[in-house]
């Protein structure tokens, strides 16, 4: 008997990747491309799909993992819908529905940051811990939470992103963000980055002020994530983390900000397996969305 | 065969509840006095429940809901204590190990909030939500977090009062919270309401402008906490919260701060609800003690 063919997307903001495979971590083909138009996209997306059935045999199930905000709840008629997004073409985009119409197999939906937290926990730097975070800092800032090996959404899904920021005093930068101005997305995600400073991130230099204001207010948002939600490690991925200077700065601002109110040595004395980069960084995506597709089967069968 | 007896203890800042019962909602006998000094509170705790074991028969099993920060790692040396609390003569009180040299039965441990989230839950206004938030503003801002049926712990526990909040531009109130000044305790617990205004808020004119600031700092609290948690409901209670005319200002303010990104009706719509009061109010951390007391035989038996 052959295994079951997953296929995966990761639908992000900037790109979109799509596999196929017979595990969450034994991919076959995988394709990236840019994220355009909701119809392109997804029809580009689905000729590959299709093209992989011509050669491996028919797909068994899908996952995808999508920007969002998404609608979750599978009682609401927007169910595997991209709802309020600040990418206004995408607003309103029955992503599940243009698939389900298409390829007749269960499908798995959660959020591109929900997909790459269970990936991650699976298969990487979130392993072993009932509850986390991840968050990945690029052109928005996005984030996961795993609690018992699921993603957790609740009302819709966490949005951490969106979480409001005291601008520091040497400050004047109002923030990039439509809906909130200085939340840590319009203070702290690449787009504030060049906007303040005039030019991308990946430009500046290694000891340029940037960096320790981003600390700054990375940890001041995980400050309120870690009073709310306690999580036992933090994985923060994306653009912005490949500086990694930014890391010991995060922890003691992080431990600045808490002021020895909540006393374990993960955040006191700033350690280092605390506050992570991902192990699997850019297939974190995937490898969620393929274990979506794969609870699917788990929940047919 | 007679049902085993359960005991609970709802140790709070200011007082501890006592009770005894065959179920969380059928209590033969409570007791409420202050918190004094740790010694003298948790024997005179020790001595109602020999008492009660006179009258009744033996405890079966205990659970604690305790004020804190609480060690609540099963795996930690300080595993049951209050660590490093504002309340000074309690830092590093072992509580359960109190009760555990003392009675020779299991004995579950939580937060005070935690415990209280539990029982409104099970028995209360959390009841068919997968994922809510219980807090309590009286003389601090407490919360408890439950997932699934069970209270979130993580590294330790949530401590959602400690969040920091953007002062009001007409607010020059610098704080009553000895590690955070601005935080959400700081700015909205009792005590900060009482300094702020030169009065308790129980003195206070329902139409005071103090009841609109408080619902704006909480509020901007709940937001954080909306947007790491995804709650399903958020009840409210504590002595503040007597005060019926927050709800719909704080209904007004969540909506405005979170600026249509969360777009769902329970927000948008300031539904009545989402952001509710305890069912259970006063018996919520008792009734939350005598389910993790309740907890402990389901793992026992």
């Amino acid at each position: 008997m052959s295994k079951p063919l997953l296929a995966g997307i990761e639908a992000g903001g900037t790109k979109f990747v799509c596999a196929v495979g017979y595990s969450p971590v034994d991919i076959l083909k995988e394709i990236r491309f840019p994220t355009t138009t909701p119809e392109e996209t997804m029809t580009r997306a689905y000729d590959f799909f299709k093209e992989c059935q011509e050669e491996y045999g028919p797909i068994a199930s899908l996952g995808i993992g999508s920007f969002g905000p998404v609608d979750l709840d599978r009682r609401s008629k927007t169910y595997g819908y991209i709802t309020s997004t600040p990418k206004v073409r995408w607003a309103g985009t029955d992503i599940v529905g243009f698939f389900k119409s298409r390829m007749d197999v269960p499908i798995g939906f959660d959020t591109d940051t929900g997909a790459a937290a269970l990936g991650e926990g699976r298969y990487g730097a979130g392993r072993g811990c009932d509850t986390f975070l991840y968050l990945t800092i690029g052109t928005g800032v996005g984030g996961g939470v795993v609690v018992d090996n699921k993603a957790l959404h609740g009302l819709v899904h966490p949005e951490v992103g969106h979480i409001r920021l005291v601008p520091r005093e040497d400050d004047t930068f109002q923030g990039t963000c439509p809906f909130h101005g200085t939340c840590l997305e319009g203070m702290a995600a690449g787009p504030a980055i060049q906007e303040r400073w005039g030019k991308p991130g990946i430009e500046l230099p290694e000891d340029h002020p940037a960096w320790d204001l981003e600390a700054y207010y990375l940890a001041q948002g995980l400050a309120a994530m870690v009073l709310t939600l306690s999580p036992q490690r933090i994985i923060m991925g994306g653009g912005v983390m490949h500086q990694p200077q930014i890391f010991p700065a995060l922890r003691r601002y992080l431990k600045e900000f808490l002021n020895g109110y909540v006393d374990r040595p993960e955040i006191t004395e700033e350690r280092e397996d605390y506050i992570v980069f991902p192990e699997r960084e850019n297939q974190a995506g995937i490898t969620g969305a393929l274990l979506l597709a794969q609870d699917q089967l788990g929940a047919v069968q």
